[in-house]
C-alpha cells in the first residue's frame, strides 16, 4: 500500500491531502509533527534527507519527496479526475500555472512568514539545514505577496480556473498559497479567493 | 512553426537549448537580449507578462512562459530520446530530481549571483518588478551552493545520472547550474561535474 507522511498544519502536503480527498485515494497516511521536530530525527532523515513532508513511498519502496511530483504520480495512477492534463499541450499549460503558483504564490508566502515568525527563528528556508532569518527578506516577501494577489486576482477575473476550464493542481497550490497567508494580506482578497474555492476545500 | 524566444548568455534558455539539441528539434529561435533589457520592453511584456526567457510560442499561439513546462511539451511532442520518463513513476521520479535540481542548485546559484553581482543591482529577482540585493541573501546562496554541491557529489558517487540509468531533464537542470557558478565554488568540484557532462554539452 502507498505510504503517505502527511503533517496537518503544513501547506505542502495538504496540495497532496486536497488532491488524494478529489480522488478518494485509499492509502496509509503517517503524520510527521513539524512542530515536535519530527522531521529533523533520524528516523525521519532516513526516510527523506531533505527532511520535508509530503513524501510518498510506492510499493517498490521507492520514495517521491515533493509534492508536485507526488501530484503528477498519483493523478497517473488513479486518473479519474484528472488534474494535471490529458494530452501534451494541456500538460505543459498546467505545469507551467503550478509552477507559477508555487514560485509566486506559496514560496513567497513561506519567504515572508518564515523569515518573520518568531516560531521560524533559524528555519528560515525548509530542509537539513539551519538559515537564519534575514528581516529584508521577510519584507520583500510581502511585496512579492501583494504582487501575487494582483496577478491571481486579475487572472480569476479573466478565468475561472487557473490553467483553462477546469479545475486542476495548479487551483490547488494558489489555494494553499492563499489560506495560510491571511494575516498577510488584506482579508477581502482572501476572502473573494475563498469563496471561489469553498466548495473545493478539502 | 514553433517559436523559441532564447537569450545565450542565461542559463534557463540554455536548458531548452540543451533539450533542444538533444533531439535535433527545428525550430524558429529570437534572441531576446538581456544586457540590452530586451525583455523588459513593452514589445516583450506582451509575449511574456513575467518577461522572462525561455518562452515557447506553440502552433495555436499559447505560450508556455518556463523552461520546465517547455521542456515537457518539446519532449513529448519529440519524443526521440526521451528525457523527461516513459511510466508514471519514472516520469515523477525525473519530476522529484528536475525541481531538487531547479530549487537547489539553479535557484541557489541565481540567490547568490544575482545579490552580489554589480551588474545586478536592483535585479535581485528575475520578472517584472525589481528588487534590491540583500547582501546578506548572497552569503545565504552561497552556502546553499556549497550544501549543493555536496549533494550533487554524493548523489553522483552513486549513480551515473541524477534520476537512474539514463540523461534525463534533471542531468541538464544540473549541468547548467554548475557551469556558471565557478567562480562561487571550488575549480575542482566544477571539473569533477564538468567532466561527467562532457560529451554532453551542446
Amino acid at each position: 500500500m502507498l505510504k503517505f507522511y502527511d503533517c496537518l498544519t503544513a501547506p505542502s502536503p495538504r496540495r497532496v491531502r486536497m488532491l488524494i480527498a478529489e480522488k478518494a485515494i485509499k492509502l496509509q497516511t503517517i503524520q510527521v509533527d513539524l512542530s515536535k521536530g519530527e522531521h529533523l530525527s533520524d528516523a525521519f532523515r532516513a526516510i527523506n534527507p531533505h527532511q520535508t513532508v509530503p513524501v510518498l513511498e510506492l510499493e517498490d519502496g521507492t520514495r517521491l519527496l515533493d509534492s508536485n511530483s507526488i501530484s503528477l504520480y498519483l493523478d497517473e495512477v488513479f486518473p479519474e479526475s484528472n488534474l494535471t492534463g490529458t494530452s501534451p499541450q494541456e500538460r505543459a499549460v498546467i505545469a507551467m500555472w503550478q509552477r507559477d503558483m508555487d514560485l509566486n504564490g506559496l514560496m513567497a508566502v513561506a519567504e515572508c512568514f518564515r523569515n518573520s515568525s518568531k516560531g521560524f527563528r533559524n528555519r528560515a528556508l525548509t530542509g537539513a539545514v539551519d538559515y537564519e532569518q534575514i528581516p529584508e527578506l521577510a519584507e520583500r516577501g510581502r511585496r512579492r505577496v501583494r504582487t501575487f494577489f494582483t496577478d491571481l486576482d486579475c487572472r480569476l477575473a479573466d478565468s475561472e480556473y487557473l490553467a483553462g476550464g477546469r479545475f486542476t493542481v495548479a487551483d490547488i497550490t494558489a489555494f494553499v498559497s492563499v489560506v495560510p497567508s491571511t494575516s498577510n494580506v488584506g482579508a477581502m482578497q482572501w476572502l473573494r479567493a475563498r469563496v471561489r474555492w469553498r466548495n473545493r476545500e478539502k
